[in-house]
């Protein structure tokens, strides 16, 4: 009797799985992962850590570390014909919809592509995770007239992608606030990416379908899109004295202000945010951009006094890869690679307990019509 | 308070958004589109009329028909790049795999990509009308080494659809039958491809991206993968001798039979395979293939015996597809292909009132665990 149910527009609060991977509560103002503390664990451990926590439910002692690290950078490679689709796109394809089109031409290259074991799923998101960071550097480059870069293995998974990006070798603590920025990003229990990755799974499809379906969603400026959005706006802003007089125009012209707000927070802070600020504080001691971390708390001091909204993920991460000298069209993409991991959790989640995702809907057109012609 | 709502797996009969498009009402055995019963429409208009419904809201008179067939054919060509991507290609790759690709390669060809209002989404769901069977035909011929086969725009859309898949011009009833599938796969309320679509719109993102997670769920076997599945059941058993044992067995073995039951319908026949049912049996006597109408007949019986479940559309379009000389790799593709114009117009009504999806899980993990590095 779906007529009788009562309709919750965006399906906000509603369950759409169990899961055992993560879960916002908001009450405790926490974000779990596999039991953990996310804020805890981004200043704790690395990414690695989080990839094998996702991937394999625990979280690896040194050896299990070393172990996952080598299996990632024995895939760094892409393949020639990857390269040359890349290459085949026109100059202005959004850098998101180039990753989209090299992540679905790479399925065609997995000889496990059709298994839906949970072994096979595990080696394929390996797979993932080591070559998308190539993807999303190196359509840049192609898009840019260079020439593609080649991973260095001498460098840490982290430190390897930024250099990829860059084509400089970062600092230590660049690699660090980037390896930070990817935790944050790792897993965030059911955002609209992971969701259509999940509904697309359900039907018994593949990861690297799921995937791209998630690319597509994270492109959107409701969801991923937004850091790339901010970074425009506090670059259109210019300089401290300017973001306020910006913000205020755009609120009256009833726009959204995009690194603010949350389905799930919306009143609280994001805790990642908070982390991404003090990442940016560092980063612009560091790098003497005091005032680019200054516009941004007046920014978000105006919005809080003016809506009462606060900053989400997306709001200090765009300033942080923006002082880490990566390409403003890449910070969506950095995003989806960070959160490869866990949408090829959930996927594999998916596969292991499913039942088709197919809801209903409430007719709201005509009835009993009839066509004149036979 | 998500946790105190009941948990309905797979979303089963909770309302996911309003639509004017379509409603599967079970009560009376009837798929409205747009207020027509479908099946009326089926035996009545064609498939272009029922394209202009879906994107224009009311059944084209004669001239807007025309006006909709020169747009179409206007934006049949796909650029030589797309051509050389799907070459690309292994040759191993699924054929949804390789349209999963070629439509988001697409994606960065399109000058209105990024405009969501109504009239752009309209042309661009035209350009992707006319440009998808290119796609599906082609990256088969390529596949198998062959050219890719030229549009003939002297043939009616279905006719040179059904032209460019097996390079021969169709007969007058092969034309029709196969007109009439594609209307009858047209549109069909909240399917899991069509549900993956207004998920990934709703974050603002585009309608290729959204297509592109359409084209990854129809994949799966529990979706749209079922009618090639049925077909390779219905080589393996043979004869009407030998369908019977088959399907014992595969009950015995716990094993799904492709093409039966349905989300929705379950307990009734599915009326679309009904009108695929009787356009088989034209298509057999036409073609002498009186067996393999009888074949499936025979299966039909057994699965009402045995299980109380009846078939689906998917179980009676495989076999008029096998007589029409359609490769079995590209019965979802053409699926696939004729849902192109109802996910489009769903995707057109997601713009138009959107809310972001972003559902919520219940969490079975563990709580309160804490890293030891640090
Ligand atoms: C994330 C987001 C989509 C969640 O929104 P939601 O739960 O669907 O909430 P709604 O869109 O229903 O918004 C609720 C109200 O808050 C307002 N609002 C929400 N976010 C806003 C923002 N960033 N700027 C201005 N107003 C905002 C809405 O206009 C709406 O006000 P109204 O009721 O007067 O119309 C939304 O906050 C947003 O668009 N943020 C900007 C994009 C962004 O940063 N996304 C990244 C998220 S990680
Ligand atoms: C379409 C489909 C996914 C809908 O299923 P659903 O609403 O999720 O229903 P469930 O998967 O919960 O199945 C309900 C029961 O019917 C059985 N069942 C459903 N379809 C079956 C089939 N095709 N063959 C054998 N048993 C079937 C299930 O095994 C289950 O039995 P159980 O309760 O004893 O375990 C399902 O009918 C199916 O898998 N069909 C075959 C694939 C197909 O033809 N898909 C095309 C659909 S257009």
């Amino acid at each position: 009797m779906p007529i009788e149910q009562d309709y919750r527009p965006g399906l906000e609060g509603v369950i759409a799985s169990e899961t055992s991977l993560s879960f916002l509560d908001v009450d405790a103002e926490e974000i779990v992962i596999r039991g953990y503390d996310l804020i805890e664990l981004a200043t704790k451990v690395s990414y690695l850590d989080i990839v094998g926590l996702l991937l394999d439910g625990k979280l690896p002692n040194e050896a299990e570390r070393e172990s996952l690290e080598k299996d990632l950078k024995a895939e760094y490679d892409i393949p020639e014909a990857v390269i040359s689709i890349l290459k085949a796109l026109p100059k202005d394809t959004h850098a998101m919809d180039a990753l989209r089109t090299g992540i679905s031409a790479l399925a065609g290259f997995d000889k496990e592509l059709e298994d839906r074991s949970r072994e096979a799923n595990r080696r394929k998101a390996i797979r993932l995770l080591a070559k998308v960071p190539a993807i999303v550097a190196n359509s840049y480059h192609i898009k840019m007239g260079k020439s593609p870069i080649e991973p260095r293995k001498d460098l840490s998974y982290s430190a390897n992608f930024l250099y990829m990006i860059t084509g400089r070798v970062p600092s230590e603590s660049e690699a660090k606030a980037f390896d930070q920025s990817l935790m944050v990003y790792s897993e965030h229990e059911m955002p609209n990416s992971t969701f259509a990755a999940r509904v697309i799974a359900s039907t018994q499809s593949d990861l690297y379908g799921a995937l791209t379906g998630s690319v597509a969603s994270l492109k959107g400026t409701l969801h991923g899109g937004a850091n790339e959005a901010v970074m425009k706006m506090l670059l259109e802003a210019g300089d401290q004295s300017q973001i306020e007089p910006l913000i205020m125009k755009k609120l009256k012209n009833k726009e959204r202000i995009m690194g603010f707000g949350h389905r799930v927070y919306m009143k609280k802070m994001d805790p990642r945010a908070q982390l991404m600020k003090q990442a940016l504080l560092k980063l612009a001691d560091e790098k003497g951009r005091h005032d680019l971390y200054e516009m941004c708390e007046i920014g978000e001091d105006v919005m809080r006094r003016e809506k009462g909204l606060y900053p989400n993920l997306d709001y200090y991460a765009a300033p942080v890869y923006y002082l880490l000298d990566i390409p403003i069209d890449l910070y969506t993409p950095v995003f989806l690679a960070a959160r490869t991991v866990g949408i090829s959790a959930h996927v594999i989640e998916q596969h292991e307990n499913n039942r088709l995702f197919r809801p209903r809907i409430r007719y709201m057109g005509p009835r009993n019509l009839h066509p004149r012609r036979s």
